[in-house]
């Protein structure tokens, strides 16, 4: 099995995948894609900035979007178990010789500014501004009605040392695609809060950013939003589903903003707190692993994602992604 | 608009769609595919046939599976108000020319069988074993949970002249697809049960059955089938959705048995029993009329149809069907 | 069986319930609850009355409420199938030594009026003016999300007589509660339209109206439209339900407004077309009959309606109603 | 705040509730009832045994039922993170003077048995036999088509007491209930595993086993019990809902096996793995807390639990439940 062994002690305590910066390059357009039509709540606006939190979320943000000439990725930000764990974070990146910085960040307390190895832009905090509970505010509920943010998902140049890299800060993979004919790694799920993922890599040019993710109740808020999309003027930011992954086994959908960032809308997968929880293995030419039901995805989804800002794009090793014709 | 004005006072009352007869090759496989995986009750069998109904039917069968060296479709069943109206029927096909017979169908009052002009096998009764309801035996329902059969699909080499001669028989259009440079119909939808469609017919070879329909009460339905179909061997059999159609709203999936013969599992369209009720027009050019949502549906979609006994086929004088590629 | 043998071929051709007047003392009010908070769409306001359609309704309105003094029913409406079954129906009537007037109704044809022998009164047309479809305007769907209305429910003062007399116009009985000591009918479900019913009669003071009802897709919109009333100051309004009934099988919901207009939000009952259709009976003495799965109906259900406007009371003679104690 | 700060370094690390016993008096019916009725699978019988998982558990078995002369509660069972917590664990309640014993359970590794101060009999181990992923296999699932054990809520005759107790354990509130006059605890959840709870205390005579819970997708699980339960004999054991509670905001049924065990089925609860989550207060006198829509819950629902083997009990110092009459 490709799949290192979990780490159950691991040097800091990540409690869960936190936010994303996404640079957009007109935030009125946005503003209206994923608040007015995907039903994120805007919790603070200004200086070319906009905060963003999904209905159960009480931490102040889970998107920011900001203004900018191109679009990319900002930062990718997790939450720590408690402020020691800032201090365990900041030694164990500088010992592995990666940059460290201690960033004011609003609404935030000390953030730790870093990269991993291959430049993916990362922030960790221990404690952010909390707002008052929104879940059972009804009448602010719409679009698709998201709940929480569920995962990031990147394109990694090398997955296996991608795995063991995220393995060491404590991911824990539930899921997994191998090569049988390489023995490699072509994907794999790793998780910290107790679902199938908090961060996902699947191979390809990288690093980049192929999604993040939502979580939504059930499939009929995906159907709602398919709806609603398509009559609104966003049919061409639906990319792909809605449909059942095998892997995961959640339901999804998956759409893409004008700046290119993709959004997953997903439910329905299942609890992975267990320790001793074994990953499942999918097979690179099962079809089955990326739509149980075997509609496949289209090119764009194997090929496009949002750049990091600031990292440095490599080719992976392994063959071209085998996209299975529809 | 090249849809004729509906005929309110037609020359005898159909109910409804009632049943199909299937001509399938092996009808243990048949069994295991339209009773075990996709729910539909057995209400008698024997000499090679099997009976079926939906949940909520009380008639005694809305499709008839019949062992038989190759698969085609015998005949198309029509339910009249009452035992006039047969008279009236055969009164007017046999003025059209067209072949009228007095058939003995089991659990059948006196049953009309002839053809439409283009050799569609039909048939006519008014009276129809009635069975116990079993719409709140609950414990009986599986797979897709099917109600009720809800439509025929025909390709016809010439849907203008079908939906002027079902016209004339009162079916009424609800929606229709004209191809804006011939003023011609591609397809249309007709209803006398006061949904979207009893029969629809789409330009292509004909005459051919596209699919029949059963009608089921929400979309988590079809999700469900869906994760059924691709776990336990009949993913080769999903062939398009799910989806959401512009032309009549209703959330589809479309599945085929391994005879070719498809059936649509439909939800969610809407009343049309009102005589002014206006239909709705869709140009050819239009990819959301088959899709809201715009996947594309796959060749064989567009291709293939299950042939009735003794109707000779031909092609349309219309252009090839239009494939949208994915 | 006390039911009457369906009259299948009525005087004249009723399609369907068509629409309601209610007398409301809060326009504004009301307005914020029948569309803000339901989310029936607004087709013309003005003259303290406000016009409304549900979401797959093309003729013009369903409901009208009109600003009064005191909370009334002030109409319920019919749509005929063509003009000439206006001059049927108005012969019918008269013949019957009840009151007709032909009345200017805007945004309608030839309007009948006319009361049934209990004094509710009642409206047929043939044509009213018909607006676009928005069933597939995703952005204006809110609240429960209703598509269409379903019908009209009345508490009786002697259900026996009253379906006897809509029997003879053509209104079909579905199921029906018989009091088993006396062979009376206690409440009855009658159609025209294809549903399991377009008006019912209940045992009990009369007439008033008990209900009227709006038909939505599924039981999470009732839950969403639960969770919203819940949270936005109707909790009060909310009367009884979610629930099954046995009768109909129909997933409901009741709410009431502040003048007592009572709607139940409905779906899931099953097709009735067939002139054949066996009426299903229900023994008094059998709770499941209202509430499927056995939660009992608070009092006020039983016991609370809207008059009619012009209508005298009238007690039942049979016994009171048998509410079943929590 | 009558809550305790949470225990962020507890002395040992509980992952999760992990299985009940129940003591029943006739395996043949609760095995109809929780095996082919409610949906859980069986993994294991014998002895006068039955062992049984949900859909998405791994772990060998969430449920043993035992047949046994009278219905109790044999024990609850709670997952370790690693084996060194049991000897942690075993540590921390003999220092609390607390009976230990290290048992032999079949399926599992080293048990550490025990009791709380009220003498609710608990035991703890970190591995239990694995089995194969059985969530993607959709032909096994039926019933409700429970996914996972969720809960385990108790009858506590001083909840400010157990919150105390179990918070040194490392349960976090999530929502509470304070009796406004007296400061006092009325009731709380808290969690473990990300939930709104892995095991609850409410006010009253104890300690008692008022439910253990069971978690489901969406709703639509729950009304197809209560449909499936409704018809097949099982109208009886419908105890209280369907509904949504104030208190963790989920969707929810109650229903009772014939020794009066309860089992909730659940869903629509939110994510709590933050450390710093505030927990959310309710007031005794807020019906909404209880259920969101307003509707009463049953006496029973109030009163009736199983009792504990070998557990006295006692009665609350605080005041009766306050039933909120129909």
């Amino acid at each position: 099995m490709p799949v290192p062994a979990p780490v159950l002690h691991p040097p800091f305590n990540i409690v869960r995948l936190s936010h994303v910066d996404l640079h957009v390059t007109d935030l009125a357009w946005s503003r209206a894609y994923y608040v007015d039509m995907l039903g994120l709540q805007v919790t603070h606006e200004g200086n070319g900035s906009l905060y963003l939190r999904a209905m159960e979320e009480r931490g102040h943000h889970s998107v920011v979007l900001r203004q900018a000439d191109v679009p990319s990725v900002g930062v990718l930000g997790f939450k720590l178990f408690e402020e020691e764990d800032l201090d365990r974070a900041a030694h164990w990146f500088a010992a592995k010789g990666l940059p460290i910085a201690w960033t004011e960040r609003p609404f935030t307390g000390r953030v730790l500014s870093t990269r991993d190895p291959w430049g993916v832009p990362l922030e960790f905090y221990a404690r952010m501004d909390r707002l008052p509970p929104i879940h059972q505010k009804y009448a602010l509920y719409k679009g698709v009605k998201p709940l929480r943010i569920d995962h990031f998902n990147l394109f990694s140049s090398n997955v296996d040392a991608a795995v063991a890299f995220y393995g060491e800060m404590g991911f824990r993979v539930t899921e997994y695609t191998e090569d049988a004919e390489t023995g490699r790694l072509w994907a794999a799920w790793t998780h910290r809060k107790g679902g199938v993922h908090d961060i996902a890599f699947t191979n390809g040019t990288g690093p980049r950013l192929h999604h993040l993710a939502f979580w939504v109740p059930t499939p009929l808020n995906i159907i709602d939003l398919l709806d609603l999309m398509s009559t609104t003027g966003y049919l061409a930011n639906i990319e792909r589903g809605p449909g059942r992954h095998g892997i995961s086994n959640a339901f999804f959908l998956y759409i893409r903003d004008q700046d290119g960032h993709r959004t997953e809308i997903y439910c329905s997968d299942y609890q992975t707190v267990d320790p001793d929880l074994e990953p499942i293995r999918w097979d690179l030419k099962d079809p089955q692993r990326q739509t149980l039901w075997g509609a496949p995805a289209p090119r764009s989804w194997f090929e496009l994602g949002s750049v990091f800002q600031g990292a440095a794009l490599q080719d992976s090793d392994l063959k071209a992604t085998p996209i299975i014709a529809p």
